[in-house]
């Protein structure tokens, strides 16, 4: 398996819990140190999105807040909090499966990875990845139906 | 006391634990049912911004990942994590006690809040407030003697 893969397992736990499938997972050293799925409506909380959910854990298993030399891999583009949170992590590198046209802040609705004015920033690298959009298209399509 | 106060009032916690000092209320219907300070330091967790934590509590009391109709407080400008979270929540009103010329994304550096291209928007009053730029001040001045 390649790590994008891990990401794409998460993404499909939110899908099977009827959340939007987004998955995210935090890379150490080839090590696997944090991962999650997007959880917003299961958890009532708007801020239980995968990526956070993914910093968060990296964070409690290394104890400090700075994920330097970490990698993500994150199944849809973040939105602006996600991709803010990236750069408050001090994450390194962040490899994206699919863009997201709505509220994507890593080029598609507003640019924050590569602004020299904000004191951080993140290497990006867009791997697109048919599965990551497809279990986004298989979400949709189950909400049209319901 | 009016709201900004108790926003102060949580600053004031984070200056206390030699934390950069920002504080955070979300008020509903003239209730505060959330409040916060920055705990990055202390916590380990770069998530733990007096927003966030103040959006965490409000919503975990009204059991809706939603603060429609609900207004925060905060002492400092919100960086774009913030500023994201508080997008994300639906919160209608934001009121802002100083401006954060480093990662500010009200405005001051990026501008989230007035993006046509997201699909969601706040409402935000700047309430200058010298105590706000003074605890800061303070801290600054702070790390310097140590």
């Amino acid at each position: 398996m390649n790590y994008m893969d891990y990401a794409i397992e998460e993404a499909n736990k939110a899908l099977e819990k009827g959340e939007i499938p987004v998955g995210a997972i935090v890379v150490k050293a080839g090590i696997i140190i944090g991962k999650g799925y997007n959880e917003k409506e299961g958890k009532k909380d708007p801020t239980q999105h995968a990526e956070i959910i993914a910093i968060k854990e990296a964070c409690a298993n290394i104890g400090d807040w700075r994920l330097i030399g970490c990698e993500m891999y994150v199944t849809l583009e973040p939105c602006p909090m996600c991709t803010g949170a990236i750069l408050q992590s001090r994450i390194g590198k962040l490899y994206i499966g699919t863009f997201n046209k709505d509220t994507g802040a890593c080029g598609s609705v507003v640019n924050l990875i590569d602004n020299r004015n904000l004191n951080s920033f993140v290497n990006t690298i867009w791997t697109y990845d048919e599965r990551c959009s497809k279990l986004l298209q298989e979400f949709f399509k189950r909400q049209r139906q319901k």
